[in-house]
């Protein structure tokens, strides 16, 4: 009974909280993705979002803290991706496909938080470099994990180096903030069917019928 | 005979000063490499070098003069790389695995130098940053002809999306520097030759007999 009234004198402001956030997120993806982390600062978020520096103290502690946020809602949206294609009823190989799908398109959605990520996650320190790097590993790992149950069921040959292979076809993905601009001749679906047409040849799955 | 008497006189302090230029670039890739180039400072190259920050003002106008050198030195030997293909007796898939061959064994040879350009070169700024764009597009486009050359004698379907291709192998090479590490299982040549096959397959060549 407590917990209820507690909730619901508190839900208002969590709720404004929680929207306010995202907006300092957001502007904070921008000022870093034009500026460079290093050369911006936290008054520069702060005008971006048309707020004093104190009040996104509420928000953050730190520079940094504001950067590790940034990666990890999108690490959040990239882990739902997995767990689905993982909750799927297809073989290792057609898994690959649909993963490839949903994150190019995920990527091509949110493309300068995404390169934001590739260009600065080197510069987080401390514990929270640890956790980004547990995160990376993640990623790589599920590729390879359907790499492996790909030649466990037959579906590739023995010889295949699923570690290199991965390495090769992670990087090829996420090399797309590169050259993706979200106004270009290609939607995010259309290029996420290339990239995964791309990425089944590279691994050396059989054409498609 | 003037000509050949100055070049007497000039030549030791020539070379000297070359090889210290050298000298000057390779700490300078170490501590940009290590600190993030936003971060680093000409005195810690200096410092790096062993000799006083002044002394680098004889090489070096600024920072970011040192940072565009490295990446010259980089260019200047991936041009030679591209070079040396295209002269090669060799139909365009052919070419294009030999210069994933050379491009790779490079790259794994070179590692601080390349990953540092790939994370930095975008901090170049003014007339320089227009040259380095410019640079960027010339390895794209040596790729980008290979496979329009692939399609134009009949090694490659018209159907190819010879851009996506280009950006998809193109990013997944210059994913090397994430993992390759120098004393890891692979050697040069054996990570170059695994880059060449998965080049060879993502593109849709017909497999090696």
């Amino acid at each position: 009974m407590a917990t209820e009234v507690r909730n619901t004198l508190t839900r208002v402001p969590t709720r404004q909280r929680r929207n306010r956030e995202h907006e300092v997120l957001d502007a904070a993806v921008d000022v870093f993705w034009r500026k460079g982390y290093s050369a911006a600062s936290v008054q520069e978020v702060a005008d971006a979002v048309g707020v004093l520096k104190g009040s996104l103290y509420h928000y953050i502690s730190s520079k940094e803290e504001l950067l590790f946020r940034i990666f990890d809602e999108s690490h959040r949206d990239s882990l739902a991706i997995m767990q689905a294609v993982d909750a799927l009823d297809l073989g290792p190989l057609e898994k690959l496909r649909e993963y490839v799908l949903r994150f190019v398109t995920y990527y091509a959605e949110n493309i300068k938080r995404v390169d934001l990520y590739f260009r600065e996650w080197r510069f987080i320190e401390g514990e929270l470099a640890h956790e980004v790097r547990q995160r990376r590993k993640a990623y790589d790992g599920f590729v390879r994990k359907l790499l492996q149950q790909a030649i466990d069921v037959g579906e590739l040959p023995a010889s295949t180096d699923v570690r290199v292979t991965t390495y090769y076809v992670v990087a090829a993905i996420n090399g797309l903030p590169n050259w993706y601009r979200p106004k270009g001749r290609l939607t995010a679906a259309e290029v996420a069917e290339r990239y995964a047409d791309l990425t089944l040849a590279a691994v050396g799955a059989p054409p498609r019928q």
